[in-house]
């Protein structure tokens, strides 16, 4: 094949076949560039600057394992690199010391409580929150656990009216070639017990809007200086941590909604000017329920359908 | 473009220039089913079987939007598709009727606590644990919402000695790889000030194991029929019920351990006898500390760090 090749090239260059036959060449260029900048787009996305597989001679650069994206550095290949937590020794646990009962089944039984009289809240009332409240739970979701602990969220609070009707502006636009161009029948067909469409008037109803961003890399100095710091699994730590703030809002009886703006993560990232290290993983309103608010009539699946025991 | 493109087809069917350029055209063709093919691969990586595009021929197929698959079932296509769930009239919601507390704030602060007493054990004791109150965080965990409330979780308690050896077994085996060929040097260093290594003590000392799998796609007669239910978003929804786990295990006072065992999924899958539309997300280890159980000396970002105010 390569010596084929080299004769073609060869006999390309040397006749002038080139520019003889271009008009049949160039189509095919452009087909060949078409794909390639496809499958590229695909790959590493919009932002082509955050993937920047590991030099390292020994490994395998920018391996995917089970799904995790190797983020090394270029310019700081390192062959005996330090670790982004200090070494410290380790400092004795013993477990729990607060909960939420002296009995743990009681305890239990009481989150179980809490967490069942949660509904994902579509109409907000306009009365006001106090902003330490979800201060205090977005602190709680602070708290989750994330691979090698590099805690790899954002989370952007916003009240001000300006800024929720922006978001508000993108999203429905979005929303509306969503639900009338991108999604599928199927899934459209699927929303519509739940009776969503493109309208979110949750967005400017709602004292708060929550926006998680999911950090894809860190710095490991932390002024954002240019030595990157891998992130592992920051989408699952990320998503955990938003259960964590699902529990938290739950607690002190403040509804929410979890929605995942289809389309809409850079120009939101745009607008809260967040760094290109963050990207949008989902958005919750937050507040009380309006006085006619309404939710679907579902059931949830009874324990012995999620649960298997061994 | 279009009548350029039809006047060269025109002139290469019409003329014997198909034949005389064909060695010029093929390996350009070589070239253009390569990188169609690579683009591909990626696309529907390895499990092509387990994604199966939509073919109704009003939508894009195989659409890919913000990471979602669309997976359908090419012998059930509907061109007038029914919801998955069923369409009822909405029910009144005025929000939340159990709290932590009654005052909001000290809820908050005390949900707030008791996260913050949260860490990540790899030392268990081998006392024993009430069965029910795992199961009763388990149900907890199960309130999570989903995309368009398709609950796509299974969550394996694991408490045979023998099943937790054999698990234990196999991620060993698969980490001694992890740890010295497949992680990135880099990634083996981040891992050193928490002091984990292939050797996973904990699998077989927790009295529990908790094996969280996602459904990446269901059913929609809920006897695991023929025809299949899209499950959106299933890894985000159900890393959200995972971080509900955790906190329901804090409030009970239970310590667990979030792992994420690299390579090991279809393996335990088999092990378990899971269907193949389930896929490990993490494994959690539940139990109490052991008396001698140390934790990293770790610190939390502080919330001026994580929250972003607008």
């Amino acid at each position: 094949m390569a010596s084929y090749l080299e004769d073609l090239v060869d006999s390309l260059i040397s006749s002038s076949a080139l520019v003889t036959y271009w008009n049949y060449i160039f189509p095919v260029l452009v087909g060949l560039y078409l794909a390639i900048s496809l499958y590229d787009k695909h790959r590493y996305g919009r932002n082509k600057k955050l993937r920047i597989t590991e030099p390292a001679a020994t490994e395998k650069s920018g391996t995917k394992l089970d799904g995790i994206e190797y983020v090394g550095d270029l310019e700081h290949a390192e062959y005996d690199p330090v670790p982004a937590l200090e070494e410290k020794p380790h400092i004795p646990y013993s477990g729990a010391t607060v909960t939420l009962a002296t009995d743990p089944l009681e305890a239990a039984n009481r989150f179980y409580a809490i967490a069942n009289n949660r509904r994902s809240v579509r109409k907000f009332s306009s009365r006001s929150v106090d902003v330490a409240i979800v201060e205090r739970c977005i602190q709680a979701a602070g708290t989750a656990p994330s691979g090698a602990h590099t805690e790899p969220w954002t989370f952007c609070l916003v009240s001000d009216p300006t800024i929720k009707a922006n978001i508000r502006e993108i999203i429905e636009a979005e929303e509306f070639v969503n639900y009338t161009q991108r999604m599928a029948k199927q899934w459209v067909t699927d929303l519509r017990p739940i009776r969503t469409n493109h309208i979110k008037e949750y967005l400017t109803q709602a004292p708060y809007l929550v926006l998680v961003f999911k950090q894809t890399y860190g710095y490991k100095d932390s002024s954002a200086g240019t030595d990157k710091k891998q992130h592992y699994y920051n989408e699952i730590s990320t998503s955990i941590a938003t259960g964590m703030l699902l529990s938290a809002f739950q607690c002190a009886g403040l509804s929410s909604l979890v929605t995942t703006p289809l389309n809409c993560g850079p120009m939101l990232r745009t607008l809260l000017e967040r760094p290109p290290n963050e990207k949008l993983l989902v958005l919750l309103p937050v507040g009380y329920p309006a006085d006619d608010c309404t939710v679907p009539d579902l059931q949830r699946k009874p324990l012995e359908d999620i649960l298997v025991r061994y």
